[in-house]
């Protein structure tokens, strides 16, 4: 569990784009975010007041989270300086790079004479327990994608958001490391060992209220070969009662894999529904969110008319045209 | 890799079953045993010669391999002694025990003294790569289960060694613990980080030659829910040819999860068979293998013969019935 509330570390971003897990941050968790904190020559900007560590610190911020990737996979002595200032602020650091902060030994030094704590959200912080099987309650709901990278995060982060604002009992539970660092909690599902993914899960969403949801967060496909494995370990250890299939229409083919054209969403409808059952007899699929970026506003709307005549089901991008229909969909399970 | 051949520990064994690891190594490769090595009290016998040590090393055992359980999970002092003299005199030692050779302190400062090599075959030795879905020479078949524990790594022995006695190319490829030291070589899927699962089969079975099988050993159930993401990335990252089913008749409940039904083979196979279609749209599923050891000999051959006429396959228990009817059908893909 990371302490909120953070400042975000945009450091000498070159562009937004490289910013994109602050962004993330600031779009989600808007009340999590106390200001920026950029170095000279960043082209990033969040919109959020600039502050030194000092002003962030006396603003009540918690945490000092790297919302930029680095550049050469290096952390530079530059960001060096800030962090081990931060430290020393009181500061906690939490980061999502694929170099560690705690592999880095002036960090951990200095993290260890302060007593502060260094979140690397790519390794699990739990030992996770062997998925039981057994029935939880309270309700759930897995986005699974028709491939990796398709607006599975953004469905469930848009679902979550809509949910809370209608008023109804709903928990974004993040499976991956932008995800964990927009709510400060989560699993690292890619980076658990093998036996433990669907316990992992089984841990993230645990008993609760009977009208509480957790929204949880998919990942990669079950026709993805490469980490297949992953997606049916969400499947099964989150015991899901809804599913929503996540599309993005305009690939020609699987995410790094050019030899692998996508599946039809029917095809990952009835593969998806057929597994989670398993796991949950009374699961159903309530809806299909269509990631729309690379088209224009009628071709948006026309395809996911046609996808919602075809399926049956409620069919919408929820960036375009807002998550409700998604959510009312739930709210009839 | 494992240097061969070995001297089978079987140290204070209470009875057989405890070592059935060593019995494990001694029924499916006799060539890589020199002989065995038991304590005073040992209730296990291979039936192989027992031998010292320095015995053993004239022979030209190059690996002690602990091919029993440990009691109350921790390694004895008299266990030690063997082990130690055992790199004294210039033996590697391999292990599957959870508690890791590697982290005893006098065994790893012996092992680095004297040059030896700890082998715990429950940790990856080796940094798997992301899988690419390409397409490799050569040809693999799976063994799928039902559930956990029905016999699949028997079946992929059974299956490979009936293939080498008739001439044919082949391999079992290990993806457990025991499957690992029966052969010296293999990947402990259980305990590889999930991202890296598909490529760690890949890695596995590599190209080979094109009338080449590799014979995978099976991990959990696609409709286990503990061990589910672990078995699909068998199907995905394994591009099987063929499938072979196996199954336990006699089991009430899926293995640790009294809530939860066996999956018919029907359904096993429908399952698994469209998910291997995705990385190979050419696999077929060949035969049946029945894991009959509470049954009785009429008994067994009746369910054998209704399954065969029920899924018009080939189906026997290799055990009882030799895994003949089997390799045929797969000669024949």
């Amino acid at each position: 569990m990371i302490e909120t509330p953070y400042l975000l570390f945009l450091g000498d971003a070159p562009d937004g784009l490289a910013a994109k897990v602050a962004q993330g941050i600031k779009d989600w968790r808007p009340e999590n975010c106390v200001g920026q904190f950029r170095l000279e020559g960043c082209k990033a900007d969040l919109g959020l007041q600039d502050m030194t560590l000092a002003e962030a610190k006396a603003a009540g911020a918690k945490t000092l989270v790297i919302g930029v990737a680095n550049r050469g996979g290096k952390i530079s002595q530059t960001w060096k300086k800030v962090l081990v200032e931060a430290l020393e602020e009181g500061f906690d650091l939490a980061s999502g790079l694929h170099n560690l902060l705690r592999n880095e030994e002036d960090l951990a030094a200095v993290a260890k004479a302060t007593g502060r704590t260094l979140h690397d959200v790519r390794i699990p912080s739990v030992q996770y327990p062997i998925a039981n099987g057994e029935k939880r309650t309270g309700k759930r709901l897995l986005a699974v994608g028709t491939d990796c990278s398709v607006g599975k995060m953004y469905t469930a982060l848009a679902m979550d958001a809509c949910m809370r604002e209608k008023g109804m009992k709903s928990t974004f539970r993040a499976t991956g490391q932008t995800g964990i660092l927009i709510t400060g909690d989560g699993v690292p599902l890619d980076a658990v060992i093998a036996d433990f993914m669907a316990g992992s899960i089984e841990y993230l969403t645990p008993d609760n209220d009977p009208d509480h949801w957790d929204i949880i967060e998919g990942q990669g496909s079950l026709f993805h070969v490469s980490y297949s494995g992953v997606t049916l370990a969400l499947v099964h250890g989150g015991q899901p009662d809804a599913l929503v299939l996540c599309h993005e229409p305009t690939r020609t083919h699987m995410r790094g894999l050019p030899g692998y054209k996508l599946p039809t969403l029917e095809a990952v409808r009835d593969t998806a529904l057929a597994l989670a059952k398993v796991g949950n007899p009374d699961c159903k699929v309530v809806g299909v969110s269509i990631n729309t970026q690379h088209m224009g506003d009628e071709e948006a709307k026309a395809y996911c008319a046609e996808v919602e005549e075809s399926l049956g089901l409620p069919c919408v991008d929820p960036y375009r045209h807002g998550a409700d229909r998604l959510v009312e969909a739930l709210a009839a399970v």
